[in-house]
């Protein structure tokens, strides 16, 4: 076990390959979530995305970063523009590869729901597929997409209008609990953990500073 | 156990505490990691953040969200606007107290490392302090600052420019193992999650798809 060191000459360097896999892993672990999308046709469309991020809760707004032309993304945006609600879905860990392989290139008359082995679930009127399998879900509606012109990305942003999920999940202070859901996280591309809850600890206050110095 | 279903309106029923709780958990997993900046007279804060997220690998863009005025996050992000350096550090599982405790309000002239217990590290001229304990390090350049105007928000965008890390955390395609990393995972606003490897899945091809409807 010995350090290593690579500044941006180093990152400049590497093979391409070797380079997306670790800027994609450095930033640590990321929520493995399913993206379900519909066009105006009903023809539904499931994605795996790694990149959705908690923006704010009042209003209750959730983002997503995605390549606009990207060819694993390209059905997922398109629906998202074009109707204007989606939903994001957890991936339970006992379905971590049909989850993976939603990222396949199926044309659009396929759909991921049948090909990868999950089962759509409507609720409400709310026009966007559902993920029956799983624990977690919520359907939003589109609000702004932000262009990042940096990289040509898109931040695409969402307001939460349905949370359905079961009520053992949910603490008495209404905080969800990710061991006994089952979510799970990926590192990079293509590597999946699962999750065990360690601690939780109170709102941080000066005053209240346990003795960290000694807690080693 | 029984299905819950919360549409718009019962978000905003909520009482505060609750929704912030739930918004803040639905997304899933979340990184835990330290940003480590300095001001023009060389004074180092340390702050916990969870909203960390990549945004591309080339060039190697990794992005934050801030309230721009927030309590929390002001030194941090003044700092990062004043030097246009920072480090983002994963929280190692045996400090992920000392870690939460960073999000305490301590003084412009208090420093969080000494406060918190890190060692301040320095590498290469690098002007932001790196956190010694901490497993997988990098410093950043920022690049961009986007104003989220939905809800006053901020993306923090920065250029990565350095990573320290050890050998054993690298596997021969360079991507990161979190677990031997011993890095953790964050839901909601203060419960930690360890991360245990699963399983890894190649590129997905349509033409290779196992036989999903059958691995159950």
């Amino acid at each position: 076990m010995s350090e290593i060191h690579i500044d941006r000459k180093g990152i400049n360097e590497l093979d391409k390959i070797k380079r997306i896999n670790l800027i994609n892993s450095i930033t640590g672990i990321k929520p493995a979530n399913l993206i379900g999308t519909c066009d105006k046709n009903g023809n539904t469309n499931l994605a795996i995305f790694s990149s959705v991020i908690h923006l704010g809760s009042n209003p209750p707004l959730v983002g997503m970063i995605s390549r606009p032309e990207g060819e694993v993304e390209r059905h997922t945006i398109e629906n998202i523009k074009s109707i204007g609600y989606y939903t994001i879905n957890h991936v339970p860990v006992d379905k971590i590869e049909h989850a993976h392989y939603t990222s396949a290139k199926f044309s659009k008359s396929e759909t991921e729901f049948e090909k990868c082995d999950f089962k759509e679930y409507y609720a409400d009127g709310f026009s966007a597929p559902f993920v029956a399998e799983s624990p977690i879900k919520f359907g939003l509606e589109l609000k702004q997409i932000i262009p990042i012109e940096l990289n040509n990305t898109i931040l695409i942003i969402g307001e939460v209008a349905h949370i359905i999920t079961d009520d053992n999940l949910l603490s008495s202070e209404y905080y969800m609990d990710l061991q006994r859901s089952k979510s799970v996280g990926i590192s990079g591309l293509n590597s999946y953990y699962s999750l065990e809850r360690i601690n939780s600890f109170p709102y941080a206050r000066k005053e209240e500073l346990p003795d960290l110095k000694t807690n080693n």
